[in-house]
């Protein structure tokens, strides 16, 4: 694929993961939003609650890409310390900030700002605030790190009303085209066709659907008339090896 | 929690997971697998299909944890580059190994071994198959590290093949209560039931169902006793708060 400028990192934070108890579906969610700006996913992790290995993972994807997004942690419970985490990866002290306490205080009732809901409010210094329009209580951003709620809908929420202010490049698109043919046997072909188009990124992906097996080729790129070309050579591919080009 | 003497990492190789053109399944799938076996999941990343970045992972995961999962890329075609990569990882040369080029000469036909099948015969020096009852094309473990593929059905038999080689401590089980209290309001008495139990990880994950906004709350530990004795607690609290505790 040719390389975009922008890149990016997901980073998921919490025990319900990794234990399997909770599937995650923000990763793929955030995935198709980057590819729409021209933001290149390159990376993702998901870690545990435990504050240095949060600490680790954001000065390591920090460093590396032009964003990263984390989800999860920033609630007003004891596993919630992903706040206290990114402080500490950046070196910064973590406060109530005003404005976020202004908003809590709104939402819950002046004098019942608790001391459980203002830990909602606490941010690193220097963060600015991430609107949350579903409950109030905001996420942050510091540097090129931005931390949001793990519930899916506050998350989404949350990464919309940030998403215009990210910097990508012309839209990653893509093309599928399926078949029945065994990738064994499209191997060849297909490879010749990659080498000839270094700037489309082409993948096979195998799968079982309703007992019977295929595949789908897919091709990625910022060229919309050389995904054409390929998928148009792709299916020329697999009318050559005696199957049916499906596009998808 | 009490910790438990094996950890593992799940590394997802795939551009497909990256571009949000598939939702991953396979790492909850392994997760759930894993408590059941005592085996504390500690990390999962997910990489591009770049020799480098898996290269990276592997040796960072594999130094790390008591073993290494690894999903996807094991097929024939051009970004089928997992074994390569292991190889490297493990400064290994990779060739076509006997048993797995008869396992799928038989399969195939012989005669019809093309050099694209026999892709999947490659495995690094050193390395033993894992075997694959879906598809035959065989998975291979290399020190800690286990390479499957990245279809779901395929990696679940590879899988379930090889669990009972692995070390594991007591199951990791988990006692959920949900409530409709807010979870400000639930931080302080449940914090102090934590810090009374630090043997037993307690999380909370608010949701949204149906309209209604709610929290589980989620023990997790290796002690039955004290997992019953933790959520009995759970519940009075959430009855002492006025809600109604629903077990999950």
């Amino acid at each position: 694929m040719s390389a975009s400028l922008s890149t990016a990192a997901v980073l998921i934070i919490g025990n319900e993961i990794l234990s399997g108890r909770t599937q995650d579906t923000n990763l793929g969610w955030i995935a198709g939003r980057l590819v729409e700006r021209g933001i290149r996913l390159a990376e993702a992790r998901v870690v545990p609650d435990i504050e240095e290995e949060i600490v680790a993972a954001v000065r390591a994807l920090s460093a590396r890409y032009s964003y990263v997004f984390t989800t999860g942690g920033i609630g007003p419970t004891h596993d919630d310390i992903t706040a206290d985490s990114i402080g500490k990866a950046f070196d910064r002290p973590v406060g109530v900030d005003p404005e976020a306490a202004r908003r809590l205080e709104r939402h819950y009732g002046v004098g019942n700002a608790t001391p459980a809901r203002l830990r909602m409010a606490r941010i690193p210094e220097g963060a600015t605030l991430i609107d949350n329009p579903v409950s109030v209580a905001p996420g942050f951003r510091i540097g090129n790190v931005f931390v949001m709620a793990g519930v899916p809908r506050i998350m989404q929420a949350m990464f919309d009303g940030i998403a215009p202010s990210l910097t990508g490049g012309p839209p990653i698109q893509q093309r599928s085209v399926a078949c029945h043919i065994p990738e064994s046997a499209l191997a060849e072909p297909l490879g010749a066709i990659q080498a000839r188009h270094p700037e489309i990124d082409i993948g096979s992906y195998p799968w079982f659907r309703n007992g019977a097996a295929g595949v789908s080729l897919v091709a990625r790129g910022t060229d919309p008339g050389a995904l054409d070309a390929v998928i148009a050579q792709i299916a020329r591919m697999i009318e050559e090896l005696g199957g049916t080009p499906v596009m998808e």
